[in-house]
């Protein structure tokens, strides 16, 4: 395990301490923990001053986690009966009910597994720095795959076809380069290129379009082989492209920029055996004396001398004061809870609105999609209500695996939502055998779905801010708000980030709260 | 381990055995050997059999098993005392003299290694079922990455600059559909587009290209950030787009067919610790027993009862006599042997030309391309001689790693191909450190190179075909003359398909000779 080295800028925040007199102390007051390293929070709390952290999901595990290692007390209080949150690994012996109130277990195999919260990692997300720091081991994530299909209605002679990403994207890029080139050709756009730029831009074209000679596409190997090439004269039997029209029309490119997103593109990562791990990681540096799993919390209110909190363990009301609060829970949800909070912050918490998304796996005794269809990870998407079908990145040529036969938000999430399990199954073997054949329903072991509108103290898999969506462009009046700390309460999760969703907003909202904490605390003393 | 079930077409070759009367038999002859399954060879052979393999890469190997499985006697002569002729994992103790006469020897950690032959498996090819069958792990390879760069020479202001790929794409395909769309609204391809293809084309070009409201590209999320977004206000610096002149001029999107190619898209895959897990694996299916490492061959011929071969194993001299002989000897290197091949076969022999392909690796004690760059795996590309520089796709957060420095071929081989060991590793210094800064230069623990040509039993790491070059469109005549046995000597070799360079073609062309003796065999019995 190695010291968390963030390049260029962790110091910004957290090594802004030493301007405050906290010089690196020699030793941490708690032994169990790791001395401090260059770039994290700089130089351990004198006296004692304590935390409760409402939440052990991200956000409050990082808030624990960071806040030990500068020397405070801290409590988290978790309702679930595991870390994680909404970083949730189902494996056989995962037993839900949700708030339909169905109860389902899980009777995966052993190994086999699916994330129904966070499943992938990109590389510049603070959350690899902490698998490094915490010897979580990880593994590359298949987020796309020229194997994998698109499965698109259109009123075209494609609809409803299932074609790989690869002739996908040969015959989109084939036509759009061929298009391009004619445009430049016949001097179309000479009044923006030069001579210079025409040739340049021709060269790249050919290359990036397979042209012919003379400029057209007419279906290149990259497409793929109807009969693979072998040995010997069998130099295989060239898939052939479909019309511009059908490509065009058919919209067989409309999900090519996912591959290009900022947190999207490969190549992607995720913990081995399950991302939960991560938390599980973080639960053991943080210690099980101080976290409390089973706790409901019922209210908060800041009081004259720190923040009380009170909640409930196994029907047993229990109360805990301390001198700050770092509140994880989701605003939708905090706004239940018994509190003193002023009416502009209770306003502001309505601005988060919950989203809707969920999954469903099934185990499979087979793994017809490697030998069968030649996929090795990554997923298909349709615009069916499904929307996708996520194949395993782990366990290449074992037995069995688990597929993701839904992973859907929005609208198109909402339907499944008050569905049974077996109702869930049922619509996605139906959507999902049109895209992969009569294959995709048979040798089922088992499966599991969960969504996150139904399941309890999440009810949602994120939110979206009022006027900001869940991809904010700039913070909107709520957001900003409830950036600042209410007396002794400080507000964290991903949703005080534009990562909303991601692993990385809630780590690094932890690390700012427990830096605006720390600051407080170097200035009271 | 499961049997070989090749998707719909292995038994097109193998099945046919059985319209030869080749009923499959009850149990297999060789007890050490599964009995075959279906799509595999069909039938075991009745008498005695014998066949002689020259090589022990992947088409000798294969050859052998596939043979022994059908009751064949088998000798396999391997001139190396490894198996995998061109697949080659150099890791910790790996020793070798090159024909320039250097000896390096490897010192990298325990797990620390890189392929210096083969190192990608694509999804289709045969090389993972036969991961599957021998039971060999397979993790991701990044064949490709979003946070590795481009670095290229020309005449704007990017040359020389390194870019990553995500910024690259984001500007060339940002610019590229803001032109066509551009093309496109002033009618510039009414004559090719109607009204329903221009309107789905631009909804296309506006997500493909991250274009503004108006048709513009202005720069993309996609791109990267100069601060990465973190948490609260904090919503990162994206990083400013370069001119639609240096984008194009500028040449940086020259690579992106690469991952396009049919054999080369992602996701891609290698086995756990090394490509030479395969052919070790091979090598214990066939028996220690039937292999003779250390065996140079100096002749083959044709004789009244089958094949001599003669060959020296440790300065004493050999013979073996065989019913047939599979040589997978390199062609340029067939004709070096004692033999009495007709002078067509020797000319078809002349055909092949010897190409050039080398890597340079180095083992860093710190992964700072993880650290600092942000880099889990893929490659980064230049005009450089180096050509590329491929980062590890494993071992992930570990204390070091190792980087291939270059792998180069052709021209930009050669000039390495002379070079000691410590002039070629300089050279990749000083090209790699231009492309990813003095940080290059540090923390290095050892390094090892080798240059096909200048490498003992193999002096190619692929050839090509007069007239064809390396990637066959059609078969040559040499090509097509040496698919035929010369009496009882069958070739065999990636060369003999039109994946030259790969195991599967290596593998298919085993199949392919082994498939043809058998059903001889069949007629004559």
């Amino acid at each position: 395990m190695k010291g968390l080295g963030i390049a260029g800028g962790t110091g910004l925040a957290y090594g802004a301490m030493s301007t405050l007199g906290l010089a690196p102390s020699a030793a941490a007051p708690n032994r169990s923990f790791r001395p401090l390293r260059a770039g994290d929070l700089i130089g351990t709390v004198t006296g004692n001053h304590s935390v409760v952290v409402l939440g052990g999901g991200p956000a409050g595990l990082c808030s624990a986690y960071e806040l030990r290692k500068a020397g405070y007390k801290v409590t988290v209080l978790e309702a679930r009966t595991r870390p994680g949150g909404r970083v949730w690994t189902v494996r056989g012996g995962t037993e839900e009910t949700d708030l339909n109130g169905e109860t389902q277990k899980c009777t995966f195999s052993d190994g086999h597994f699916f994330n129904l919260g966070a499943t992938r990692i990109p590389q510049h997300h603070i959350t690899l720095d902490y698998c490094r720091e915490l010897g979580v081991q990880i593994e590359a994530f298949g987020n796309q795959n020229a194997n994998t299909f698109v499965n698109y209605t259109s009123d075209t002679s494609v609809s409803g076809q299932s074609v790989t990403y690869r002739a996908a994207k040969a015959d989109t890029f084939g036509y759009v380069s061929e298009l391009l080139h004619k445009a430049t050709n016949q001097g179309s756009l000479d009044q923006v290129l030069t001579r210079e730029d025409k040739d340049a831009l021709s060269e790249f074209l050919r290359g990036f379009g397979d042209l012919s000679d003379d400029g057209r596409y007419l279906g290149s190997s990259r497409r793929g082989y109807d009969s693979e090439p072998r040995a010997g004269l069998n130099f295989g039997t060239p898939k052939k492209p479909f019309s511009l029209r059908d490509v065009i029309q058919g919209g067989l490119g409309r999900n090519f920029n996912f591959e290009f997103e900022h947190d999207q593109a490969m190549l992607m990562f995720t913990p081995v055996g399950g991302m939960d791990r991560i938390y599980y990681a973080f639960a053991d540096a943080v210690g099980s004396d101080n976290i409390v799993y089973g706790a409901e919390v019922t209210s908060m209110r800041n009081v004259s001398d720190g923040v009380t909190v009170e909640y409930t363990v196994n029907g047993a009301r229990k109360a805990i004061t301390a001198d700050f609060a770092i509140c994880t829970i989701p605003p939708h949800l905090v706004r239940r809870l018994q509190n003193n909070l002023p009416s502009d912050v209770l306003s502001a918490l309505k601005g988060a609105l919950p989203a809707s998304s969920g999954k469903l796996a099934i185990e499979y005794s087979r793994r017809w999609w490697e030998i069968e269809d030649r996929i090795y990870g990554g997923a298909s998407n349709t615009d069916k209500d499904i929307s996708q079908i996520m194949f395993p990145w782990n366990s290449f040529h074992s037995d069995r695996g688990v597929v993701v036969a839904y992973y859907s938000s929005g609208r198109r999430q909402e339907g499944f939502e008050s569905l049974s399990h077996r109702q869930r199954l049922a619509k996605a073997l139906a959507e999902g055998s049109e895209i992969h054949g009569d294959k995709y329903l048979r040798d089922i072991s088992s499966s599991f779905s969960g969504s996150w509108r139904r399941t309890k103290y999440s009810e949602a898999p994120w939110i979206s801010w009022v006027g900001g969506g869940s991809e904010l462009k700039a913070p909107t009046p709520e957001f900003t708000k409830l950036l600042d700390p209410v007396e002794k309460i400080y507000f964290a999760g991903d949703n005080l980030t534009n990562s909303i969703g991601w692993q990385h907003g809630a780590l690094w909202s932890a690390r700012d709260a427990v830096t605006r904490i720390h600051e407080r605390v170097a200035q009271q003393s």
